[in-house]
């Protein structure tokens, strides 16, 4: 490898090239937001010439596209696995808790990019996310849990449709934050260990004691 | 009352002068950000003339701490109430739970201005806020929690020290989101009476049936 790299370098010599100009652009919007982030500065992270980033991707529109198909799109594939017929909800649920927090680990960005451009109003991936969401399966785990209740295995008093939202605010709000707790005395010791045990617990069993 | 508001009133004709300037900035700040709010737009927004909002908060800076001390904090207070001794954590937990999202109802913008200026790095009251946050009422929930802990009322594998912020993501999550998943079919019915009741039952026993 030669220690200058060649800016402008043609596709052919870079078969990741367009995996390389994903990741920039999802870190960059992630940190400093989708409308702060221009098309020159995925270039410059990705050590290319703007003219590269309108070769894989002919306009803005279609960088987001891809960022959230190919990336945030990932993430959503990671957590979701389908429960099978009979889970105990309780396990179905603190898996999908482990999936987000040790998920996370390998996508750090994924805190930050749905704080910003999902949760946030007018955040401009917000539209296709909706669009994108597996509502469906939300749905058939909200049916699962519906069952769970009828047939007495699971808290009647919980809601079936709020559940896969409480499990997705429990694992990723410590995460978006941890920038600014884990500064804290006392604090820099909690890591995703004891933040699986922690949320796997509360899911269980609830605060009180068995 | 006159159909014609006179613009640029003296500000002894109007003693909440400054809290409907306060109020105005909250919610601008809230929906479209702190960075894309100009104090012409609040002066606009509280109908008086960009002199009147200079002569309340010298500067910007003025009236961002304004906004933290005087309108964020408010909430903050409504949410604390110090714990009895020995009072059961799930109890205490499950009313701040209530109290949090109780609260939003008399402070719809505090979602929102959550997720865009504390949760987002960069968040222009991040810091502010960092500094107010009563960390010692956390730490003295923490020791209470863990007490409990060592005293076999409180269930020992959560984190005493992560404890308050999860009681902040499940009640504050689903509403800083509301506008997403409520006009989804058959969700328009989830109101805050069954969100207090969903965050409860699993504070109280977690996901399976006692």
């Amino acid at each position: 490898m030669s220690q200058t790299k060649p800016r402008g370098r043609p596709a052919a010599m870079d078969q990741n090239a367009r995996s390389i100009l994903l990741d920039a652009a999802t870190n960059l919007f992630a940190h400093q937001g989708v409308a702060a982030t221009t098309l020159a500065q995925v270039a410059r992270a990705a050590d290319v010439t703007p003219a590269m980033v309108h070769y894989y991707f002919k306009n803005r529109d279609q960088l987001l596209d891809a960022v959230v198909d190919e990336r945030v799109f990932q993430f959503v594939e990671l957590v979701w696995t389908p429960p099978a017929p009979g889970a105990d909800i309780a396990t179905v649920m603190a898996g999908m808790a482990e999936r987000i927090i040790r998920g996370v680990e390998s996508m750090p960005w994924l805190p930050l990019l749905w704080v910003r451009e999902v949760l946030s109003e007018g955040g401009m991936l917000r539209e296709r996310m909706m669009q994108r969401l597996p509502f469906d399966r939300v749905q058939q785990l909200a049916a699962l849990i519906g069952d769970g209740q009828r047939n007495g295995t699971v808290n009647p008093d919980l809601e079936p449709r709020l559940l896969f939202i409480t499990v997705l605010a429990m694992s990723l709000m410590p995460l978006a934050t941890a920038s600014i707790w884990r500064t804290r005395p006392g604090m820099q010791d909690i890591d995703n260990t004891v933040l699986i045990r922690h949320v796997t617990a509360i899911l269980r069993h609830g605060l009180a004691r068995e």
